[in-house]
C-alpha cells in the first residue's frame, strides 16, 4: 500500500478545513468601515486557527515524508486526526462570534487537545508499522526528537492561549 | 487510460463530502455550555457519517490499489458511487436536526443502501475490465473475499443502525 | 511545462463544483416524508447538473490524456472553461428552487452553451500548441472525431433539455 | 523535502477559494429576469476575483515549476500567501453586495496588496533556498525578469481598479 493517496486525501481535507473557516466571516450589511468592527474577534480566531492548521499541515508533511509504509491502522489513525481537525472551524466560529467567551474558548482548547492526542496516536501507529526496518525506525526516531518538541510546544501554546483567551473572555 | 486522475478526483469529492458535513453543525447563538445541547444529535450523526465515509474511502483505496486498467464504464460507475455518497451530508443534516426522526433515519438508511449497491457495481465493472488478464482477476478475486465481507458487514451495520435509530426515533 | 498541476487543479475545482451543488438542497424543517416533496425539483436539477459535470470531467480526462504539452494559453483556456462550469451550481439552484421556471431554465441553457464553447476553445488551443509534432496532432485529430460527436451531442442535449424543461416550466 | 505536496495543497486551497466565491452569488427569490439585476455587481466582482486568482495560480505554477528544493521557510511563506488569498472571497462578497462602495473597494485593494507582498516574499524565500546552486538561481533569475513585470503590472491593476472602482463607488 502506498502513501500517495493518504497524502492527497489529507491535503484535500486540510485545504477544505482551512478554507471553509473563511465562510464564518459573514459579509456585513453596512458599507462603512465601522461595519467591520464586530468582525474583529471572528477575524482574530480565523488567524489563530489558520496558524494551527498550518502547523499541523507542516508537521503532517514532515512526518509522512519520512514514512515508507502505511497500513489500515495508519489510514484510520489519520482519519481520526482529520476528524478532530474538522471540528476546528465550528469551534472557531463559536469562539469568534462570542468574542472569546469562556465556554467557547474552553471548547476550542479541548478540540485542540484531542487533535494533538490524535496526532501523537498517528505518529505511534506509523512507527509501529515501520518498526521492523530498523534504519527507517531510526530515521523516524531522530525526526521524532525534533517533532516531539514542537508538539509539546503546540500543546503548550494551546493551553496558554486557552487560558489567556479565557481570561480575555471573562470580561 | 490511467487511474491516477480517477483517484485524485474521487479523493477530492470524498474530502469535500466529509468536510461540508461539518457546515451543518451551525454555530449556536448562546455562550453557555447549554447552548451546545441541541447540537448533540447533529454531532452524533456527523460522527456516524464520518465513519461511513471513512470506511468507503478506505475500501475505495484498497480496491483501486489492486486495479490496473480503467475505462469509460469504470469512470461512470465511480461517478455513480460518488453521486450517492454526495447525498449523505443532506440526509445526515436532516436526521441530525430532527433528533433521528423515523422518516429522516429511513432516508439515511436508503441512501446508504444505494451507496453499497453503487460500490458493488463499481467493483463488478472493474473486474470485467481487468478480466482478460487472469493474474489480475485472480488478485482482485482474492481481494474480493476480504472485501465482500466488510461490504456485507457495512450493509449489515447500515440496516442495524437504521432500525435501532428508527427505534430511537419513534419516541 | 507539464500538465500534472493543470489536471490536479481542474480536478479540484470540478470536485468542489459537483459537491457544493448539494448544499443547495436545504435541510427541510418538517420530519415527515411530505417535507421532502418541495425538494423534488431541486433534487432533479441536481441530478441533471451532476450528469453534465460528470460528462465534462470524463471528456476533460480523455482530452488531457492525449495531450503532451501545455502553455500559458492552454492554462487560460482551461480557467475559462472552469469559470463557466463554476456558474452551474448557481443556475442549478435558481432553476431548482423555482420548479424549472422559464427564465431560470433559459439561463441554465445559456451557461451550458458557454461551457461547450469554452470546451471547444480549450480543445483548439491544445491542438495549436501540440500542432508542430505531427504524430501528436494526428493522435489528437483521431481522438477529435470521437470527441466532436459527444460534444455536439452534449450541446444537442443541452438545447433539447432546455426546450423540454422550458416547456415544463411554462405551466 | 519535495515540492509535490506543496503544489497539491496550494492547488486544493486555490481551487476551493476560487469556487466558494460562487456561493456568495445567492439564489434570487424571483423567477423573472429582473430578479438577476441586483446580482450584477456581485457577478462582476466574482469575475474580477476569478481573474486575479487565475493570475496567481498561473504565476504560482510557473514559479514552482522552476523550483527544485523547498524548506520550512518556503512552506510558511506559501501558507502566508494562501492566507491573504483566502480573504479574497470575503472582500469580494462585501464589495459585490454593496455595489462597489468605497470602504469595501478599498479593503479589496488592501487585501490584493498584501497578496502581492506575500507573493514577493515567497519568491524571495525560494530564491534564498535555491541560491547555492548557481544554475538554478540563474534560471530563476531569468524567470524573475519575466515575473516581476506581471507582478508590478498586477499591483498596478490592483491599484488602478481600486481607484476606478472607488470612483465608481462614490456615486
Amino acid at each position: 500500500m502506498n502513501k500517495n493517496r493518504l497524502e492527497a486525501f489529507s491535503d484535500g481535507v486540510l485545504a477544505i478545513i482551512i478554507t471553509i473557516m473563511v465562510l464564518e466571516i459573514k459579509v456585513p450589511h453596512g458599507t462603512e468601515w465601522k461595519a467591520l468592527q464586530p468582525l474583529l474577534p471572528v477575524f482574530l480566531s480565523y488567524v489563530l486557527s489558520f496558524l494551527y492548521l498550518g502547523i499541523y499541515w507542516n508537521n503532517h508533511h514532515h512526518m509522512l515524508h519520512s514514512t515508507n509504509r502505511v497500513n489500515g491502522y495508519v489510514l484510520w489513525a489519520n482519519l481520526h486526526l482529520l476528524f478532530w481537525l474538522s471540528l476546528i472551524p465550528f469551534t472557531t466560529g463559536w469562539m469568534g462570534e462570542n468574542s472569546f467567551a469562556p465556554a467557547a474558548t474552553a471548547l476550542y482548547g479541548i478540540v485542540l487537545l484531542f487533535c494533538s492526542i490524535a496526532y501523537w496516536t498517528l505518529e505511534q501507529t506509523i512507527i509501529r508499522k515501520n518498526g521492523k526496518d530498523s534504519l527507517l525506525a531510526k530515521a523516524i526516531g531522530y525526526d521524532l526528537k525534533g517533532k516531539i518538541s514542537p508538539l509539546l510546544y503546540l500543546t503548550g501554546i494551546a493551553l496558554s492561549f486557552w487560558s489567556s483567551l479565557a481570561a480575555n473572555g471573562v470580561y
